[in-house]
């Protein structure tokens, strides 16, 4: 289990992704507003784990306002709940945790602040125990998808980093390994950011799993060579009918995976969902600076004054997912997700 | 007109492409191994430019035994011939100019070694102007496709960097824009060497046609986002059926244009073409040094120890292009490329 976000000491202590592998360093936030950075600047990043960072900005702010009276300690908890929810647009988790925190806070009525303190930092916890049993479930139940002999080719970070510290997709790969399956990674690198030759090869690594890092480009080579058995990813947002926003490159690999008759499985809990949205073309696609493309590190690469497109995020249609892996069970096509059918379970 | 490669004072003058767009600076290569450096490490790349920097090479090789005896001139010419021949395995233009400079030699017979010299110099200067007028039509004969108002996605770089100075797909846009048409292109950054934001932003950004770079990743979303109009790329080989091997992720980029049915066009001077390929799978793909992926620039990126799969090409079925742009004109599917139907002509 790595930690990525914890209370600790009447702080939330992230574990600081942006200096990984490198330097293994934590940032101990002592304010909302660094919780709210550190989610923006990517410290913490993976639908998962913002969702639980964000839980825990808002247990900072309760007890940050703890000595206040009750109508200024809500007001400081509504302003954190404000502030955090406008860190980044696409991974519903961010929303969900921070409903959480609300009705949480809401039911307390008018108890004191040091009760309004414990109960939001207990609910908090309560998130994070969840994630961790969700991706539990989630390894357990996708374990059939990933053979003996199985070479998986995967996006972005979706290990423990992304999550609260067990990861979603990259769960049933080390689940697989763990158990005495010869399984083998191809890690997409990633960009801009690089989450997937900086973290999840960082992560196989540790896990003593045999991967090799590619670059984004060459994923359909790869595919079209023979060389993947299957495709797994995480999500930031997935719609009722299945369309699924994540990293930015998960779509053009489901098209290669499409091509070459290879199954591309989403594997993400149930809070990534968000069946109020009847398709994907709703999801807030978050745009980030352009510079994450012009610069690799410090470093400009394009010519100066260059200009890019960086859309962090992108959207694969429902119908190019062959299943998803919840901690309810798999669903099969068609989807139709609700909150029942998320909470109820799918296949087994 | 851009001076990739060119014969200067007995010496194959390169511009060193590494260290674009920071410096501007000439390799004068002074031996045949030089030139073979520049060709392996991608100080000249390009398939039209590898070609031109080889064919300048022999010539070299030929001045330097210009004070031999005539079998040993030969025998030198033999083994710079082999040593450029085995630069790199993809690109089919080094393959075909050694070709031409060998029978160029072939045909002297028993010629004093300065008349070789003489002459092989002047062959490697017909590749070249060649190339630059088969730039010149290929701009005129594409010139259909690229409408007025087009937005145009492109991978790697097949401007005048990448041939003899006046470029292949790039070429098509940079007339649209020069005679006055509104054309705006999206560049694909292209790891690991990053051909799109160094080289492809700054030819565009010294042309002053409007551009934004993007990682290689956000292709297919900026396609499904309805952001482009059309694709052209480059080629490294084309096979007799229009399988065509170019820079790894054209494939995807291919798969992507397919999917929302927008045009993508190969542009590539008859050179590229090798009707002695039935199809692509025969094409040698060159696998690079996985620390090209590991790190960019100096610095490691990937976790100490990481290894990488770092394929240089990939093949686009040919029934996912729509139309080939060469000196010859446009050919529209189904593709049969014979020397007769690539020196005769497409269509209009």
């Amino acid at each position: 289990v790595i930690e990525t976000v914890r209370w600790k000491d009447g702080r939330v202590a992230i574990l600081d992704q942006r200096r990984l592998p490198d330097e293994r360093r934590v940032l101990a936030c002592e304010s909302v507003e660094e919780v709210a950075e550190a989610i923006e600047t990517l410290a913490v990043r993976g639908a998962p784990a913002i969702g639980i960072a964000a839980a825990y900005g808002v247990a900072l702010a309760a007890r940050l306002a703890g000595g206040e009276p009750r109508p200024f300690q809500s007001r400081a908890i509504r302003e954190a709940s404000e502030r955090l929810g406008a860190t980044r647009p696409t991974a519903v988790n961010l929303g969900w945790a921070l409903s959480r925190m609300r009705r949480a806070h809401d039911a307390l009525g008018e108890s004191d602040p040091a009760t309004v303190e414990r109960v939001l930092l207990e609910e908090a916890d309560r998130i994070l125990e969840e994630d961790l049993e969700a991706s539990r479930r989630m390894a357990e139940a996708g374990s059939v998808l990933v053979p003996d002999g199985a070479r998986v080719l995967t996006h972005c970070n979706t290990g423990g980093l992304a999550t609260g510290g067990l990861g979603t997709a990259l769960s049933l790969v080390t689940r697989a390994h763990a158990t005495g399956r010869k399984v083998s990674v191809l890690v997409d690198e990633t960009r801009p950011l690089l989450q997937g030759s900086r973290l999840t090869a960082w992560e196989l690594t540790e896990a003593g799993v045999p991967h090799r890092v590619l670059v984004d480009a060459a994923a359909a080579w790869a595919i079209a060579r023979g060389l993947v058995d299957l495709v797994v990813i995480g999500a930031d947002r997935v719609a009722r009918n299945g369309d699924t926003a994540n990293k930015v490159g998960s779509y053009g690999v489901a098209l290669a995976a499409r091509a070459h008759a290879i199954p591309f499985y989403v594997v993400a809990p149930a809070s990534s969902f968000d069946p109020s949205l009847a398709s994907g073309s709703a999801i807030p696609i978050e745009e980030r600076s352009g510079r994450e493309v012009t610069r690799v590190g410090e470093r400009r690469v394009a010519p100066e004054g260059a200009t890019a497109f960086n859309p962090a995020f992108d959207v694969t249609p429902g119908e190019l997912v062959a299943a998803f892996v919840t901690e309810a069970g798999i669903f099969r096509p068609p989807y139709d997700f609700t909150a029942e059918r998320l909470a109820g379970g799918g296949g087994p």
